[in-house]
């Protein structure tokens, strides 16, 4: 069986183990806490960061790109890259996208700066951060909105890396109640689609130790 | 023709470049201020950054791994991701490496402080950030030697993206002269047989307006 090193909190982790449930992968989840800076886990990625996904062979990926790509190609039944060329370049653009501008303007300075900082020991939140998260999230929630409203998912007719990119951000930011569903009904009916999908559900059920989510975080009819 | 908007320093930007010259792709080069933010680039880019490649049919594709894609996948005859699954997976993961690890503690710390303020507006350079890229690229430098004194190309027997996006952003830093190459003999090595690839010469004949590069930085046998 493969094995998936994981945080539960980690965007970069969740939208793997989504991968993982929508194509159907079983894997061995373990939690690797990061901030020990195991040398074994070095020696697999000298980023020192998760998801690192070992596949049955022993082949050893790194990487949440490089694991979605991978798992793609080599499990190409349920395909997550749908489409032509360019097709395909839209769902990576938007898996970029969040990956790289809602990570650092929204997830850092919300999930990073309550919850990663306490987790590495790296000091108080910044209340400035908190303050320009809440700000930015209000600029991605009606992008996703925009996007929702032209398209069947986010890049396009079908469900794709790009939707599970998003929702997987979305669920570490919704895990701590910073999600002002209200004012984006449009996000807001897109992300109860994706919460209601079998693959989203082992990530509604996660509880990080210390940290409980809000009640309406596991409700599929929030 | 297709055009590429780009900056000339942009690390993503010269990776593109590196890349329609290995597969000869005849592109129309166009310079674009990110700065001004210019409805018409925001309206092909609402990310607002270059690289943007739009195809002779129209295609528009944003961000630079999602063009790497698309012209490996439109454009396959010189293979950029050469390899099987767990091949490309590596490769990928290098190429996140350079654009994620080394553009946030290197080319961010020196182009971004040295230049980009500059051409942005965003203020002095702080000379702390510069400090840590001097530190920072020691790591990297040491790193692509590792990886060079062990296999023939970084991620393994051949040419590809892991090259490209590694030496797109050395050559950025080597640009306003802050690569101690006299320290890491093995990564210069790997850096000379890059820059003597024919698809490299027209980033080294680049004059950035009123930022004279060093006199070694076109030069094959520096």
């Amino acid at each position: 069986m493969p094995t998936l090193y994981h945080l539960w909190i980690s965007p970069f982790s969740r939208k793997i183990r989504v991968i993982l449930g929508e194509k159907k992968i079983e894997a061995d989840l373990k939690v690797e806490q990061i901030w020990d800076r195991r040398p074994e886990f070095l020696a697999m990625n000298p980023d020192g960061t998760v998801p690192v996904f070992v596949d049955d062979d022993g082949t050893t990926v790194a990487n949440s790109v490089a694991i979605s790509e991978y798992l793609d190609e080599t499990r190409p039944e349920v395909p997550l890259l749908p489409g032509d060329a360019a097709a395909r370049a839209e769902i990576r653009r938007l898996v970029a996208w969040f990956d790289r501008k809602f990570n650092e303007e929204v997830t850092e300075m919300l999930v990073g700066e309550k919850l990663m900082k306490r987790f590495l020991g790296t000091g108080e939140p910044s209340s400035a951060a908190i303050r320009a998260g809440h700000i930015n999230i209000a600029t991605h929630l009606a992008y996703i909105g925009f996007l929702a409203e032209r398209r069947n998912w986010l890049a396009g007719d079908h469900f794709s890396l790009a939707d599970i990119a998003a929702a997987a951000h979305i669920s570490a930011v919704d895990y701590i109640g910073d999600v002002p569903w209200e004012k984006y009904p449009e996000a807001k009916q897109w992300y109860a689609r994706v919460k209601s999908r079998p693959s989203f559900r082992p990530l509604l059920s996660d509880h990080i130790p210390g940290v409980r989510p809000p009640a309406h975080y596991a409700n599929l009819d929030f």
